[in-house]
């Protein structure tokens, strides 16, 4: 029984790119990615990335190597998925939404070696680019052989703009590869395809390395724990750089589906896609919801087919859940985190609660459900003790995941990688309940972590970039709702010297990107504190939900005030995101 | 990037037994199995499991070892799925179509340590076991430490009859079993989990190794590839001893399924089954469609589910299809073998073929199809020159296999299985062309061309042509020597309705070429088939070898008469597994 060895026919190393080489002969002339008037078929876009990949190693990248790109959903993004692995690189989609300094130093942490630019984000680029060339002349002295990364501008691929950033455009890569180049053979299925770096859970980002194996299992899962079936039509709506859009860039050619690429998530962009290409299937944060929930007539199209949305992020609202429903989406709710690959669990449907009230419906809709099928286990565990807490619905502890879909680590980072995985079990952080039924349900985030339109930021980070500013003496921020964001960064302060709110603010926008800026800033003579010390977050964010905060709807901008009655949170239901977090 | 090791946390073997303790954590209470008068909730199921594998844990059983069991698809044999390999054995489930002499063979070669025997097999097992000792007895002298197995009677576990074979019973081990224990940890997901004999399609029946990963990937693309949803409730048409039910015992768990478990597949049983509970799945040969469609008006029931089959093992005739899909079933093909761990090809829907004639529609379906997403590559080659053949549906090679679903190989048999893995691929033996579309087609296996004249007949092609005379239930063609011609197709026939050999030959000259109109229309009662129900064409090709061709000079036509007795076939009935005790 054990003399039976390994060989090149029953082993094969589990990698995502037998997807799209399968896609490029089974599903060969069915439509492959859509964006604005450009269509591409499998066999196309399998040659496209062939092309590419045969033009990275041609500009000696080579096994390990890092490629970052900065971009929206476009074709690019997609193709890059697949063509960078095929060189034996690793891909590094960076979130559009940070600022230049974040950027810089994912480049220079990565040691990325190629840097891909979206023609609309060439300034950030360029101030990002500038911050790192400063950043290594300062530490030249040291013996880290470090390189600016060779810059290719992906001009848009419908209407050329013209724009470069450096000599090299993505186009040129794609006409010059080897339409028959085969790509590297995956000789370890351990072996790296990506690194997504996390935003905002401790203060400084970490580089999450997912590898061909995990990859791959994670899209297996996921296609089947969502039920996607053949030839689905994919909008991306999610930003490809969240966990590789939560596996889909490679799970849509699994499927043989169609990519519906959108350079904007705005209303208009994704009810015409819906409509035009009778999407089947998107992926979003709750945020989306009202985007298309409150799009004026004008951006809206009929929707004829049934849309499947998997959300994630945060738990959407019962209230809101309904009123998606009844504009003809079907729901799922996924929770993840970028170091499981993106959704670890999902909330899956029982034929019996169909006959439940709309009300109870959203509520367990709105659980975080059970693990997908290649987590080998999901526990919610009393972290001292490493027990498992009775399945009661009451009894919180650490949610803790166990399988080969969590990354291999965070790069570069011992200490943060040992700390994540303890005693056989990576530790999400997330603090929840399991339901006499085996589902899970969050209860709270123990890192502090506040979910702002579906972007992870962290207080602590917040807290830091906030205390290096002369006046404030102490700080401490919270998620506090918002009728938009569904939640966003309330900071408390304590003053030294005398100082204002919009002083503070115009302090935030200089120093991190727009989306981690609080949206108030609350003075206070001092913070509620434990015996020991601690800051009582648990007191904070009950006064933040009594902030009010009112859209204007001409502005956009929001403003807020101080409301005594509690109450009026729920009052207000209809228009705010409610989070289920206390 | 290389230094990211793997750990308890992110790198956990992949193995089928994950399904079952998820599902009874997570499908605790949804029902597991139902047989009879006997239901289980997915938590008792794997209690039951734990027992049993600890009770076998008490008798000695160690990694390794085989564990043979000879049952129809009852609870029992369902729950050894889970059972054997959580005490670290290797569960094989014989077919029990075999005949003494073959079941003393597997026994003798697997060197099973134990062996459970449902009650119904008693008889047939007692004769192996008979064998068995006197086959050991033989061969005492040499160095062989072989041991009788274990015996373990099977009763039924809904109205148990009192039969026994030795002194253990079956609940007696779930009893006496430890309810806690957790089974032993898989260590390599390289470790085998199962073994299956192929039968009949060589002299010696050979013991294919599953690997646990391998078991795991093909349930994952199998539910994926048939679209199987959530909470399936599954009909076990197909015995469990084929392929391990295609991987379904596995797969159900994965999916929160139901099993109804049928002792017999019997019209009456198989209709009573689907309308009780609901039938949303089952898996069968094309012959059981025979069964179902011809079943007598008292043994039909209404059927007002969808019911979804997975059919293989023959390609399923376009005229039989479109009964079935009459009937309110919904047919899927797929192709397969042992040697890849069961279907290995699915025939997936695409949506456009909707608007294609029915027979359009049927002709398509019957192809095989593509590979499943855990097969690396599937292709079609020359053998000599390993060249791929050009999709263009004409050119015939050898259908070959390339991935993690493969077998292991062949127990104690380097010759084999260095003979099955050739250049990287495992060679299926079996004829096909690639379709311009990339749907592969099987058009013979290798031995079965008929090669008259110079031409090359498929005699799957001439046989599905044969299957749509309105007479005939059941045809099988091989190559009859013929003094002209040197081959020529001699069919088989088993007759629904009366009709002449004449009258079949001026269907057949209507609709085929004239070459490849039989030469000789044998009537038999029934086909010899093998314990898997495969018609053995070996005997045949035995008996159209004795059918004596004459030529007559004058006419140049033929005439043939059998020089041996009618009745020579059923005198082989000692030898010959007929497909009616299905």
């Amino acid at each position: 029984m054990d003399k039976l060895a390994k060989c090149p026919a029953n082993y094969v190393p589990l990698t995502p790119l037998t997807f799209i080489k399968r896609a490029s002969m089974v599903y060969a002339k069915r439509t492959s990615v859509i964006y604005a008037g450009v269509r591409f078929t499998w066999y196309q876009t399998y040659e496209r990335c062939r092309r590419l990949a045969s033009s990275l190693r041609s500009l000696n990248i080579v096994k390990n190597n890092v490629v970052s790109v900065l971009a929206p959903n476009v074709p690019a993004l997609y193709e890059m998925h697949f063509a960078v692995p095929m060189a034996g690189a690793v891909l590094n989609a960076i979130n559009t939404r940070l600022d230049a300094k974040n950027i810089a130093t994912i480049l220079r942490h990565s040691e990325a070696k190629v840097f891909f630019v979206d023609f609309q984000y060439v300034p950030l680029a360029s101030e990002a680019l500038r911050l790192l060339v400063a950043d290594l002349k300062e530490t030249s002295h040291e013996k880290i052989q470090h390189e600016m990364p060779l810059v290719i501008v992906i001009d848009d691929i419908d209407k050329p703009t013209g724009i470069r950033l450096g000599k090299l455009e993505y186009e040129q890569l794609i006409r010059h590869g080897n339409p028959k180049y085969n790509g590297e053979e995956v000789e370890d299925e351990w072996d790296s395809i990506a690194l997504n770096y996390t935003s905002g859970t401790t203060s400084a980002p970490k580089g999450v390395v997912y590898s061909h194996r995990g990859a791959f299992l994670s899209t297996m899962s996921l296609i089947q724990g969502w039920e996607m079936s053949t030839e689905p039509v994919y909008l991306w709506s999610l930003p490809m750089f969240h966990c590789n859009g939560w596996t889909f860039t490679w799970g849509v050619a699994a499927r043989g589906g169609t990519n519906v690429c959108i350079r904007n998530t705005t209303a208009r962009e994704m009810y015409n896609g819906i409509s035009t290409h009778n999407v089947t299937h998107m992926c979003c944060a709750p945020i989306v919801f009202n985007i298309l929930l409150e799009a004026k007539p004008h951006e809206r199209r009929e929707i004829t087919t049934k849309v499947n949305i998997l959300t994630g992020g945060a738990p959407p609202p019962a209230a809101l859940l309904k009123k998606m429903e009844d504009l003809g989406f079907d729901v799922m709710h996924a929770y993840g985190l970028t170091e499981a690959t993106g959704p670890a669990l999902v909330c899956e449907w029982q034929t019996k609660w169909n006959q439940l009230s709309q009300d109870r419906k959203a509520k367990l809709k709105s659980r975080q459900g059970v693990g997908i099928l290649t987590l080998s286990d999901v526990d919610v565990k009393r972290k001292e003790t490493m027990e498992s807490v009775p399945s009661d619905g009451k009894t919180v502890g650490e949610i803790v995941l166990r399988g080969s879909s969590i990354m291999k680590g965070y790069l570069k980072d011992e200490t943060e990688t040992a700390k994540a995985f303890h005693k056989g079990w990576f530790f999400t952080g997330d603090v929840g309940v399991i339901h006499p039924d085996g589902y899970l349900e969050i209860k709270d985030r123990s890192k502090d972590v506040i979910i702002s339109g579906g972007e992870n930021i962290s207080s602590v980070e917040l807290e830091s970039v906030l205390f290096n500013h002369p006046n404030i003496l102490e700080v401490a921020v919270v998620a506090m709702p918002h009728p938009r964001w569904g939640e966003s960064p309330c900071a408390f302060v304590v003053l030294k010297n005398p100082t204002t709110e919009e002083e503070i603010m115009v302090f935030c926008r200089k120093n991190m990107p727009k989306f981690m800026v609080p949206k108030k800033v609350e003075f206070v003579k001092e913070l509620p504190k434990t015996g020991t010390g601690k800051v009582q977050k648990v007191e904070l964010r009950k006064m933040a939900a009594s902030f009010l905060i009112t859209m204007d709807s001409k502005t956009q901008k929001s403003s807020s005030s101080s409301v005594t009655d509690r109450s009026w949170y729920h009052q207000q239901e209809e228009k705010v995101i409610a989070m289920s977090r206390i």
